[in-house]
């Protein structure tokens, strides 16, 4: 029975979040029980919805309760089984959460799920293969549904999402415009993941129409499809440059987390362009993952898609890397190294 | 060879319109060509669509002209034909403007089609029976999409747009709840047009919570859809009370039209519920042009749809009929007569 280091939520934030709403706590790994499995976590996934999660308010999935493990996805190895599926060293992906080892009930659908790191690292089933991956395929082709020449664009460009996005509107045969925070960022989305352009949003400070004028030129022929992992300002810029029948798909509002909703600026423009916007969660859409997984992992096999990582070392690390990158102060997929 | 009278637009509007935007002439009908019928208008429509028209700004369709007749559907007969479909003393609907007289291509498609005047009447056909209930429909049924049971809103509810779609949503099944300026709409809306409820936005004076809390009051399973013909705090309010996976169909922003963008409040409740929120225009759909006029004209016909009408007497009328519309002062389809 090894030893279990857990990061549990302490209390809730009011307002930005802070490291002592967390709290480390160790306890022993329980005996299994049959049809469980104990697995060994090598990386835990840090994402922005995990923000929402701790706050008691209305968000897009149930709080996360107050003393518990805060929730979060895995990868890792299994280190003991009591269910005929899955063996010692079979590498799987789940929602451990933030700990070092969970047991995991294996006959629940959907808890677990082995995965093969012959061709993909297992790190990138947290990323590039996992929830982001098909967050980014969900708005891309099921919301945005780009036609090949179109232009689609994506803000928080470098991270995971806005990587995987890069690669499969590529594989559309679209113009992909990335926005990110910082001359770096943007240098790497360009040269590395397959933007035509990145714009740096901190060059204009805040100014909806310079950026709608750089978009311009970025955006020659306006923009079809839009992915919104943040919200605020930059969505009003890109709003300012959308073309008729264009569609936004509405991800992440990170800017309005720490209470105070950022309005839309012209809200009207969604009438005169005949725009679609759609909120979603891809957690509440699980047929689409299958088809979803496969080609990502296709990318990132044949090396069209090479997401970046910012790996946190140790349990104790995860609070300050997940504020961190609410602060977008990661550059690619968040990740916390357990072993 | 009849005189024929005209509304031109002479200036375009700083701000707020008014009638010397707008300027009276006297001409000669021309004598047709072959494939030409003349067409005497008996009623023009009034619709907030031309207020965006009158702007030089990029709106949800092009600038009117200067100088040019105004931009209107009409109803009338035909006096004179030298096109075989059509003979003098049929019914016709089409876009002839705001003028007595029009000179129509009869060999164009989509320039005025026939109507039958035996069980719907005349005016009905620039109402409920025409672009108006069309609009309705194509919100509320492909954009909407309700299930039975759903709770539906509309604002501008005891409109011509909304009296149909609270007739068509009754169809439907649903619980349909609207939203008009002044208790005498209110009770109309009530009493004549099938809603199960109307809430006078006058009486919350433009603050969000106190329209929310009584929305919720009417709407007691929440919003699952809803037709925007306003924009602004009532829409920020309906939000409020929007379902999971609610949608709304984004008609009209009037609110706007006068310059000043309006913001929305709080547009994370599009993520936060997964909302999905769609601007259209109903003339970019005529696909579905043929079924809904079916179903709107049936139930005109079987007397489940009675919407009234707010008739100004005279093409001179015109201009401030229009004005008056904007502000809400019209109860129903403001129609012009024009015989």
């Amino acid at each position: 029975m090894p030893k279990n280091r857990q990061m549990l939520l302490d209390n809730r934030p009011q307002g930005e979040a802070s490291a002592s709403n967390f709290k480390l706590v160790e306890t022993d790994t329980p005996a299994l029980q049959e049809g469980q499995v104990l697995v060994r976590h090598h990386y835990l996934s840090l994402d922005p919805y995990m923000r929402g999660r701790m706050n008691e308010s209305k968000s897009y999935a149930a709080s996360q309760a107050l003393g518990e493990v805060m929730i979060g996805g895995t990868v890792g190895e299994v280190v003991e089984s009591r269910h005929p599926d899955y063996a010692v060293g079979n590498h799987v992906v789940g929602m451990g959460g933030w700990q070092e080892y969970s047991v995991v009930n294996a006959n629940e659908p959907g808890m677990m799920r082995k995965v093969d790191t012959s061709r993909v690292p297992l790190s990138a089933y947290l990323g590039a293969v996992g929830m982001p991956g098909v967050t980014a395929y969900y708005g891309l082709v099921h919301i945005i549904d780009p036609k090949p020449g179109q232009t689609v664009t994506v803000t928080a460009a470098s991270g995971a999402v806005g990587s995987a996005y890069a690669a499969l509107a590529k594989a559309r045969g679209c113009r992909v415009v990335g926005i990110a925070g910082g001359p770096d960022k943007c240098r790497y989305a360009e040269q590395e993941l397959g933007f035509d352009a990145c714009l740096d949003y901190r060059a204009y400070n805040s100014d909806v129409y310079a950026l709608a004028k750089a978009l311009k030129e970025v955006c020659p022929d306006g923009i079809d499809g839009h992915f919104e992992n943040v919200g605020g300002w930059i969505m009003d810029a890109i709003m300012l440059r959308a073309n008729a029948f264009s569609r936004i798909a509405l991800c992440g509002m990170i800017a309005g987390y720490d209470g105070q909703p950022i309005p839309m600026a012209n809200p009207a423009l969604m009438l005169i362009n005949r725009m679609r916007v759609e909120g979603f969660i891809v957690s509440e859409h699980m047929q689409v993952w299958p088809a979803a997984l496969k080609e990502l992992g296709e990318l990132v096999a044949t090396g069209k898609l090479r997401a970046r990582e910012s790996i946190a070392q140790g349990l104790e690390s995860a609070p300050d890397a997940f504020l961190g990158m609410l602060k977008g102060q990661n550059f690619g997929k968040q990740l916390v190294k357990l072993i």
